[in-house]
């Protein structure tokens, strides 16, 4: 028979991305237990074996006890370990990212979202955790659906161009926006949707089943 | 104080990727004990929290165990999870992929070289963690440097091309396989060393630097 090893710890981390007031922002949650107690980190927390299918579903029922809801767009980044990283022992953390839209955040959520520029000094190893996730969303958002699902349901156009603009951190022409994103297949216009009064209403589009299916796959 | 939960059971598996007779192989390691004794599965183990500082110095140790050499190439790959994975209960696998050049495989290590098209049946989720770690490999090798890694540190333009067509597994174009990989600053011609005779000598490259530090950052 096999040996007998201690086991590490095991947890979920959440980088949570929203964007308000035009900006990237983290959802970070005071911690309500030592180690830590009342500093501002990334919320999550042990694997419960009992309840979890598997991390990912760890991942979920974190975000849903801070925000009462579900995640529209959530992965999985990289695994974290080792013996310094968390003063209860060695411990692994499965590190996911997820995309908010701000018209779901609400005065009751138990977060404060925070600019990515402007983060305070975060506990365990979660600045390198909040690093490589900015790293990974905005590499992907350049080529991807990705900042869509920061926008509610239906969005305008020029909605599209501002959130893709504040999730990668630069401007990006407006008029090539358009083309790259229209040749891409990724959103379509909703029949008999439009914003605004009778002077120059704007088109409502959301995004097509291609662009939502590679994410879901994800999951 | 915060609830003590019982922790998952913690392991690393290592798809381990040559070339062998023109083919992309999976290097597979016969278990030793139950479960699933005498069957072929991925190279892995659990994590030895006393000597290991992280996942990917478990993944190391467990190849030097079954190769007795290091992998020029590893990275992270993906974590699976769950209760059903492993008979044993609830497990957590972090998984890793590596490249193994074949002019380090000797008949003294403890594996088996398959072609990954006739892969037998792996036990448990090991063929997700390799229908994972193909996709991740060929989906990076068309533009990275990652296939050289499978070739010696000297290697002729033609090794090359057919390394990236074997890892692809597809063919591709010679001159503008040599144009693409010149424009792209990943290899170099080493002054003075060239193979075979005084007739058409045939230059031989090494990778660059560049080509060399992107992938040691993520290891």
């Amino acid at each position: 028979m096999e040996q007998t090893y201690q086991q590490p710890l095991v947890m979920v981390d959440t980088a949570l991305f929203t964007i308000l007031d035009e900006r990237l922002c983290l959802l970070l949650a005071r911690r309500r237990e030592p180690p830590f107690e009342g500093v501002l980190a990334l919320p999550g927390g042990f694997v419960h074996i009992e309840e979890d299918l598997d991390t990912t579903m760890a991942a979920r029922r974190v975000i849903r006890g801070k925000l009462g809801i579900d995640a529209p767009y959530l992965e999985q980044l990289f695994t974290f370990s080792g013996p310094a990283r968390d003063p209860r022992g060695w411990s692994i953390s499965v590190a996911y990212y997820a995309l908010i839209p701000a018209d779901l955040l609400t005065q009751s959520q138990a977060v404060e979202a925070v600019p990515v520029e402007t983060l305070p000094t975060l506990p365990f190893d979660h600045r390198q955790i909040v690093d490589q996730a900015i790293e990974r969303l905005r590499g992907k958002a350049t080529y991807s659906s990705l900042p869509a699902f920061l926008l509610p349901a239906e969005f305008t156009m020029n909605d599209l161009h501002r959130i893709y603009q504040q999730t990668i951190g630069t401007r990006l022409d407006q008029a090539s926006f358009r083309h790259k994103i229209l040749e891409q297949d990724i959103i379509e216009p909703i029949p008999d949707r439009f914003r605004g009064g009778a002077h120059r209403p704007a088109q409502l589009y959301r995004l097509t089943s291609r662009a939502l299916t590679p994410f879901e796959r994800k999951i």
